[in-house]
């Protein structure tokens, strides 16, 4: 196993599909910045695939660190607390794997930064 | 009644105040970018002030020209459907104000570039 590095874009999901296409449109982004680079995205609920699909799968393409970016702009106290729960569950399940938790993309400054640049356009 | 512009930042809402905390982060730095601006938070459950509110304050400010702009990654047919009557229905309430609802902001090229960028940080 190499050092290859895998990111998962992690999001609430919906049951409607457009609510996923700015996930699926960063992940897009990710691979036109990054051409080959193992993106994946993975929801909390109600859209497929979960997060131990997503990392298995990583895993499985011989990924050894993934990256787990919470595109969230709030973030409630049950994702503080689960999601924490649910990345150290999958790190016993994959020891080998070095599974990374970010800071929710809502926490960026960056990210703050130009929602604030789009409120001032026109 | 001038030409003053006024926005608001209109997301889901919690009853977690740390959850509102990037809401207000984008207030303060579109005040930051742009000192004096008519700016207010709103919210759709769960949080106050509630969008008819925050758009009432405005007018009574004097504004005559207002944005709602959805800090909204992933946007459901719920937020498709019963946002654009909300709005419509302020509308009505205020025919003197010129209300504009921008599109989400997860539909914005600028943040799906910010996000992927994050995403391929470190």
């Amino acid at each position: 196993m190499g050092d290859s590095r895998g990111i998962v874009l992690f999001a609430h999901g919906s049951r409607d599909a457009r609510w996923r296409e700015p996930v699926e449109a960063v992940a897009a982004r990710v691979l036109a910045l990054e051409p080959g680079l193992r993106v994946r995205c993975a929801y909390l609920e109600a859209a497929t695939p979960d997060l131990a699909t997503a990392v298995g799968e990583l895993a499985t393409a011989g990924v050894s660190k993934i990256d787990v970016l919470p595109i969230f702009l709030g973030v409630g106290k049950h994702l503080r607390e689960d999601l924490p729960r649910l990345v150290a569950d999958l790190q016993q399940v994959h020891p080998a794997l070095r599974l990374n938790l970010r800071a929710a993309v809502g926490e960026s400054p960056e990210v703050i930064d130009v929602l604030a640049r789009l409120a001032l356009k026109n």
